[in-house]
C-alpha cells in the first residue's frame, strides 16, 4: 500500500471533516436541463433547492407519514423553533406518495413501508440533498420493528442489517443481474446514539444485527397471514437461529437505506423500537397508548441526539 | 388423466361459478380468538366484517390514497349510489398506512408503492374478505406504469408479471428459503377487459408481459437516480430486450399481486397506464393535466367493466 505523508493525510481528513458533500454516482444527471423529483413533486426547473434546503444537517425518516409530522412538531419544540401546535407546512403537498417537513436543520420525511419505497425516496432525496449543495448531513431512519428475544419497548439500534439468510448485504437487480452491496452502519453515529440513551435513562436500549425482510407475514415467519405453510416450531427454530446471529429485530426498510447511505456517503443510523416480542408472538396487540407511547422513543433519542449536537457545535458533523 | 363424469364435472362448475369463496391457507387462523389486522387499523375483535363487507363483488386497488379515494366517488356516480360530492369515508381512518372506500359491492383500496407494500395490504384484505364470508370476488389493480414501446398514454392489460430477468414468477422468501410462485392473470378477465375498451373506444388498449421490479431507478434501468452505473445504450438494449420478451410496460406489484390472488382463488387483473414511453425517456415530464388524463383511463376501464357487470347480472362473477 502506497504511504500518503501524514501532513496531507491530514489535511484530507480536516477538509472531510468540514465539508462532506453527498455522493451521487451518476455522470448522466449533468446532462440533464431538469431534473424532476416526480414522487416528491419537486423539480430543479420549478424550485430554488439551495435555497429550500442547502441549511439541511439532520435527515430523519420513517414510515408514516403522520409520525413523521409529530417528529418535525417535536424536534420544532425542543429546538425552540416553535410550539408542539406550530403549523408545519408539507413541502411535498402536490403528492400523497411521500410527506416532507422541515425545522430549521432538520428534514422529516416519510417513506412508506418495505424496501421499494424508502428506494425511491432516497433516490429522490439523495438529487435533493445533492443538488442542494448540503454539506455532513447526517441520516436516521426512526422507526418501529419485531423485536426478537428483546422486551417491547426496547429501542434496537442497528450495527448492519442483514437479509433473509442473515447476510449483511443487499441485493440490488441492475439490468438484469444482482450487484452485492453492503449494510454496515456508522459505529461512531451508533455509540454517539448509545450514549444519549443512557443519558436519557428511560428505556432499554441495545445495540444488534436488525433483519431486514420483504414482507410482513411469510417473510418474517408470522403465523397470522392469509397464507402459513410451516408450524410454530419452525417458526421458534427459524427465529432463534435469527437471534443466534445477532438479530435483535426485524423490519422492512434497513439493508437499502444502509447500502444506499453508503454509496452516498452519508452519516447513517437506523433506529427502531420494537412494539412486540417475536418468540413470544405475531400479533400487534397491546392498547394502543401503550404502541404510541412506545413509538415515541426512536423519536425521543434521536430528538436527544440532534438537540445535543446544536447545544455542543464542536461535536463532528 | 382420470375422466371425470361430465354431469359431475358440469355441476361443480356450476356450483364454483355460484360460489366461489376465498381460499385462505392457514390452519393457525382458526386457533385465533382474535385477528387484529394491524395495518387497516381493524380487528374481528372490534368490527362486525359480515355485516360490513360480505356483500363485497369488486376489489380495486391502486398505489395512491387520493387516487382510491377519486376511483371510489367515481364508481359510486358510475352506479347511482351517489353524486362526484359525496363524501366517502375511510374505514382505515385509524392508520395511515392505507386508505379503504367502499361504495355498495365495490371496495377501493390503496396498496403504496412496491411488492412489500401491497403484499401487507393483501394478506389483510384476503383475511377481511375470508371473515367477511365474500364470494365470487374480482380484484382489480388499477395503476401507472412505464411504458416500453408503447404509446404514453396506453392502457396495458397484463397477461402474466414477469421479473427482471423476463421470467413470470415470483420469489417468495419463507423461513429463509426462496418458494418460486406463479404470476399469470385470468385470461377470461382479460378478454372481458379487452371488449370494454373496445366498447368504449377512447385510448390505446393492448395485452403484454409487466415486468414488476423491485426499485424505480436502477431496477428499471433509468439513467436519473442517484446512481447509475451503466450507459444509455446498455439500458436501450435491456427495454428492447425486455419488448422482444413481450414486455409493454414496468411498474412495481403486479408480480406478488398475481401470485397472491392465485393462491387464493381470487379473480385477479392488472390494468395500468403507460406515463411514458421508456425507450424515449425516464422523466415523467408531461404537463399535470395530461398526467392527470391519462391516470383516470384504468379507472374509467375498470368502471365501466363493473358497471357493465351490475346491468347484466347473468354474467359471471
Amino acid at each position: 500500500m502506497a504511504q500518503v505523508p501524514l501532513a496531507k493525510k491530514m489535511s484530507e481528513e480536516q477538509s472531510d471533516s468540514k465539508r462532506q458533500s453527498v455522493h451521487i454516482l451518476n455522470p448522466h444527471l449533468e446532462k440533464m436541463d431538469e431534473d424532476i423529483l416526480y414522487h416528491f413533486a419537486l423539480g430543479t426547473g420549478t424550485h430554488d433547492f439551495p435555497a429550500m434546503f442547502s441549511d439541511v444537517k439532520f435527515v430523519c425518516v420513517g414510515g408514516s407519514p403522520s409520525r413523521m409530522k409529530s417528529f418535525a412538531q417535536y424536534i420544532a419544540v425542543e429546538l425552540e423553533l416553535g410550539d408542539s401546535k406550530t403549523d408545519i407546512p408539507n413541502i411535498c403537498a402536490g403528492t400523497d406518495r411521500y410527506a416532507m417537513y422541515k425545522v430549521g436543520p432538520v428534514l422529516s420525511v416519510s417513506h412508506g413501508m418495505g424496501i421499494p419505497s424508502i428506494s425511491i425516496m432516497l433516490h429522490e432525496l439523495l438529487k435533493l440533498l445533492h443538488y442542494s449543495k448540503c454539506s455532513n448531513v447526517t441520516i436516521i431512519r426512526i422507526g418501529t420493528s419485531g423485536g426478537v428475544g428483546v422486551e417491547p419497548g426496547s429501542v434496537v439500534i442497528t450495527s448492519q442489517s442483514v437479509d433473509a439468510t442473515f447476510k449483511p448485504q443487499f441485493e440490488q437487480m441492475i439490468l438484469g443481474k444482482t450487484v452485492v452491496r453492503n449494510t454496515e452502519l456508522d459505529p461512531g453515529l451508533i455509540q454517539e446514539l448509545v450514549q444519549c440513551s443512557k443519558e436519557i435513562n428511560e428505556f432499554n436500549t441495545v445495540i444488534g444485527n436488525t433483519m431486514c425482510t420483504m414482507d410482513f407475514y411469510e417473510g418474517q415467519a408470522r403465523l397470522d397471514g392469509a397464507f402459513c405453510s410451516y408450524t410454530e416450531e419452525a417458526k421458534i427454530e427459524y427465529l432463534k437461529t435469527a437471534y443466534e446471529a445477532g438479530v435483535r429485530n426485524i423490519e422492512m426498510e434497513s439493508s437499502v437505506f444502509a447500502a444506499m447511505c453508503n454509496i452516498s456517503g452519508l452519516r447513517a443510523a437506523v433506529v427502531c423500537v420494537t412494539l412486540l416480542n417475536r418468540l413470544e408472538g405475531d400479533q400487534i396487540s397491546s392498547p394502543h397508548d401503550i404502541l404510541v407511547h412506545h413509538q415515541q422513543r426512536p423519536q425521543k433519542l434521536v430528538g436527544f441526539f440532534i438537540k445535543k449536537h446544536f447545544s455542543n457545535p464542536g461535536m463532528s458533523f
